[in-house]
């Protein structure tokens, strides 16, 4: 008998990192999480739960036995003021993304998102924007600060401006989040009935797809900060990621799953069977 | 910088008492819950929780920043007993009706709707009741008293007779019930597939609108005392009250939400926002 | 005054043994749970919460207060080694057979589905065995295992070979068990669309019905030990159980209910439900 | 095989009630709890929860198994009005002690000793009344109301005056309460220092012994309503009850378990163990 | 009747401002905690379960009712950045000094101390630190930040210098801060045993009195971030309160209850206790 | 920036296996407990849990970055039959052993004690067992099956015989245990009182130190699956273990947390700071 080390990965991701065109990292930062925090625990529950899901997709036939996914762990981020935990996610992104790799991080808060976009942009300056979320995530400033969850898609929109952010599921936010929303982002509300149309336009450029899993309706994915009643369903959600996925996914990210928020663990095994289905389709 | 008292109330409910059309109050009374109390704590815990949502409504494009909401506290009601409990009620509906204003309550277990029914009667004596809920309601008594939370509707009954009360979403109840409906209430079973023809019947009357959140499916409304299987979504909820709130509601409810049997607060969350979409239409 | 014992058994199964065409007991085994266990509270919980609902369905407009179902309480099942308890299963149900009654096991895990099986295979050698669940339940061995919740369905295959497994709502497993499952059980992927079809062929053949509760999406029964998104929902599974119901079913089993899972209560009273829908069409 | 029905009973608690000198009950009622409600599981879960401990106490080197104690189960109580209850309770109490039988409560919160008490001093009209309790519980009324968990000791004192009630552990209650004590009741603050001089003074007395579990710091009794830092020790507590129980004990209970706020059932099984002690002491 | 607008304060705290010596305010902040989040919610939730205890306290024989205290509620922070809120918080407890009251602090995580500490060393330039905690809080830096809880000692030093800091109850750290405590605060393991001689030496200087609610044993105090188990009792933690407060208390804050680790309330509770024992004193 | 594997190991136990004297490994196995399952979760939750504990320890001054310990993870059991995984137990710790290790093993039930002291016992024939517990673990058999969390400690008397074990804390069994251990065992019930003189007669032999978190006291160590009012405290358990620890340590074992049981996690920090403790001092 043979005393080995252990690794903890998600389940079917133990490639090495040589071997792997996709690489997940864990961004546990929820620093600016207003409401309910918690999401800074999601990558390392789901790791730990996703023994409990199986390799095997039955919805697309395939397995992740059958490709190379490395799982580098947790990046050991700072909390309270979110630059310096922004410039490690970029940093780590723009390594992955240097060794032509595609970057699937899991959140933490939906602000993380900022730090591996722009690693994505650095890499990809046409690169354009879709986002599946209850919320706008379009606010100047949120209790005073720049840097928010509620703020993330207008601090890239100050990247790259107009027309390059589609945004689905929308379903909260302040008016005048709605009506700046018309004249400088797609924005779809409720559903995604325009997204097949929409991705029609962009179809040949690099897109960085950023899943807040609160798009998901609260009966299925309580787990976490801010439920909005209304959502999508898991199948429909795991529909439009297909459509996605068809195109050119340089980098990505699921976030906001609050693990404590729902004992029950069935919001983070749906996060873990997302997170399958993304990796089999990148 | 000046040190000021502050002021708990549902989001957006921050206007004086003189300046609103309508005013909310808390009835946090659940003593006669048979199975599983705890609705005392739903108007408080909505109030705190009412922060996670927005003002604004995408599904109306209106904002409770544009009209005027007085939001009352809660009554101190005594427990035990619950005759003293209704008639608090009453009178404290009374005042608002007095003042022309519209009571809105928020529950509480469903037998607080007699208190503030019997003051809407007073000042509407041909009032109809729409009654939103899983169960009938319809008992003569329930373990041996007349008072109780599965005998309100059989209660209002009482004082208002046959023909003006109107049941929906209803899917529980004991078979001496269902057989007495047919004879006395308007009664859907399941869902609203006849709300708006009946409504057209009392198109010109006062209503009473009483919702019983666990009308809702607990896959969304799992914090409440008795889920039952089978109900109506979110959406169809919203869509409903809608349509009753094109007729002239003069008071409304909002109850039995238990908060504490939804630990991750999205019961709390869809109340809350429930309320708002309530609240922007009447 | 007298002064009674009193029994606990499942709201309206108060009948004697004697009297009785139905038999529940439960079987509070879950050794083999790889991931989470709790299982085994499920048929005690049961019946403490199965005052919650009424005798009474709407669904049928029939009462179990006008059928006579007895309950036996729980075995008293060893831990560990399942051999044992799946005697005791066994010869407890093989009893109830013997008595010309049909037995309603509640588990525990899917595994004590082997016990009640093989006694109702004794009665009925041509027994067919239809399979609602997430999962493919085939698996040769589970960690080293052949006695497991994850190969219950391949040692029931061991005994009445091919052609005579119908599965449905499945929709987790390995790649191995769905390429076994098309030579050798009828597997419907995801929803129970070609039941009707199925059944019309068997419609001669006594049947074993075996429940296990996460077919349904965790939305609507997150008390499960695997969740699995992407599941039915309890509307459309009390219309398949009605569709088997028209069959000959003589024994049957509702199982993997793990109550501790959804602090909620409502998986627990879904499957009271379910329960009370069930005996109402036995 | 033989198909037998079930009771469920307290562990060790079997026997029958003609040949029991002590017949336990449930009183399931909580309906003034004006804070946190809950008591009314308190003796369903016990008799759930007592399996895991063992009927042995290495204490007092007794066994349950040695002695004959009736189970009765719970009263079925109408929740609201607390009258009717109360005099369910005070019906089936006197019954057992007409039966020459010791009755032992289990609660349900404190108001239901006025109902066992009424009995006990029915038949024992010069009794002294024992009580183990964080609060003092002598308010006139509360929230408007005389039959109230808080009132419960002063309407004792209405029947029985001056000099008959001992109080201990008391650290909770209104300044008035306090003060009215020193005049009418023997009250010991924080601890049991006195009770042993004080029941040299009673020894020939009959005693209704009543435990309000919230006189146990809430670090060993954290379920109950009102949880009081500063409370004695289980072992301190068992002491007092062996004290108390070698005087002549004809009637007692144990009350206000909320089993729901201590979801470790660490409360649950201490209560269950404090119960056997009290037991074999009778 | 007459509609009123309803406060939310502490019990007993409804005094205003300009009657009031002492000035209670919440300081929700938690965004520097690293392991586990949720004091942010501790001011609010004591507020709302402060019912839950009496105004009297049977130690001090004071009552609340006889005192002037002021509770201005929560202070609206933003999170991420701590610099903001602590600037705010530092600028609100100058006001309250200005006033010549006693700020009295709910946090929040440790680190909103430095703001009230800022403010109150502005007054009173000699003013020493009284500390209860179990972690030393003498770090440097923690991940990289300054400004964190886990330093928030060590910058109150970097302000008032060696000799006037005392710290009691610690039992966690990493070596290098306890052997830096050596030379520059008094540090006394474990319990207060020389806190009545420390304070001898100080008993003419303003203090401020610190106490971080995990010096508590989690068994008494299990909703904080971080349990240490070996902690002190209740009651020797309002002993030691009671030595402070004989001396000039001129600022003070309760800090780091995460009311949602702790679903029994009983953590809540003692802290409400514990700041109504502290009101009584100052 | 280097992109790195990352191990998930208990805090401070990073080092190498061939730098190591010790060698932790989980053995998360709870297949025979018989009330309530979960400590299979111990091993994993500790280590995710231990980031929240100091490596320093201020009670012995000794830091775990000061020795080098080897944490392998967790071994990969089966569930259901028990005899499979203590083989599995039993190569693994003896190949530590055969090492010259040190295996401290971290359930998962007591049972797997078995298999790790076969190991040691393979090893050190003269070995002596040390056992601190809540329960005697005396059953001939429990359920019918002879390998049970009940039976562990008479199995390993089938192996060594009298004279050579030693209990203590001990406070529930069945009364022929205690009876049967007055003759075979030294068993010193509800605390340490002999251990010091008893460890005297045995100062020269190898011994196997086995914790059971149960003998705590419940307030302290709720989290677990038995929990039994008046135990130790854990400053009394790290004492006993610091005098256990002056002889010769060649195997030990912790075991039993069930962390689901305690919410707020403080089980699972006692735990870490006792290993913490335990790793020091061997």
């Amino acid at each position: 008998m043979k005393i080995n080390e252990q690794r903890l990965t998600f389940i079917g991701c133990e490639s090495s990192y040589e071997d792997s065109k996709i690489a997940i990292f864990g961004a546990p930062y929820d620093g600016t999480s207003s409401f309910r925090a918690g999401s800074r625990f999601a990558p390392s529950v789901m790791r730990n739960e996703s023994i409990g899901i199986e390799t095997y997709s039955p919805y697309l036939d395939k397995d992740l036995a059958d490709i190379n996914v490395f799982d580098g762990g947790d990046l050991e981020l700072s909390f309270g003021n979110p630059e310096k935990p922004l410039l490690q996610i970029e940093e780590y992104a723009n390594q992955i993304l240097d060794d032509k790799k595609i970057p699937l991080m899991i959140g933490g808060e939906h602000l993380v998102t900022l730090g591996a976009f722009k690693a994505a942009q650095n890499h990809y300056p046409d690169i354009c924007l879709v986002h599946f979320d209850a919320h706008t995530d379009l606010r100047e400033h949120y209790l005073g600060e720049t840097l928010s969850h509620a703020s993330v898609i207008k601090r890239i929109w100050n990247i790259i401006g107009d027309g390059r952010i589609f945004q689905y599921g929308i379903r909260s936010g302040e008016k005048e989040e709605f009506v700046w929303a018309k004249e400088h982002t797609r924005l779809n509300k409720f559903n995604f009935d325009t997204l097949e149309n929409d991705l029609a336009t962009i179809s040949d450029r690099p897109i960085y797809l950023t899943i807040d899993l609160d798009v998901l309706d609260p009966s299925e994915m309580s787990g976490t900060g801010t439920p909005e009643a209304g959502g999508v369903r898991f199948t429909e959600l795991i529909k439009a990621v297909s459509k996605v996925a068809k195109l050119n996914i340089v980098a990505c990210d699921i976030n906001e799953l609050s693990p404590e928020y729902d004992k029950s663990g069935s919001s983070t095994a749906l996060a873990c069977k997302l997170l399958r289905e993304l990796l089999l389709q990148l």
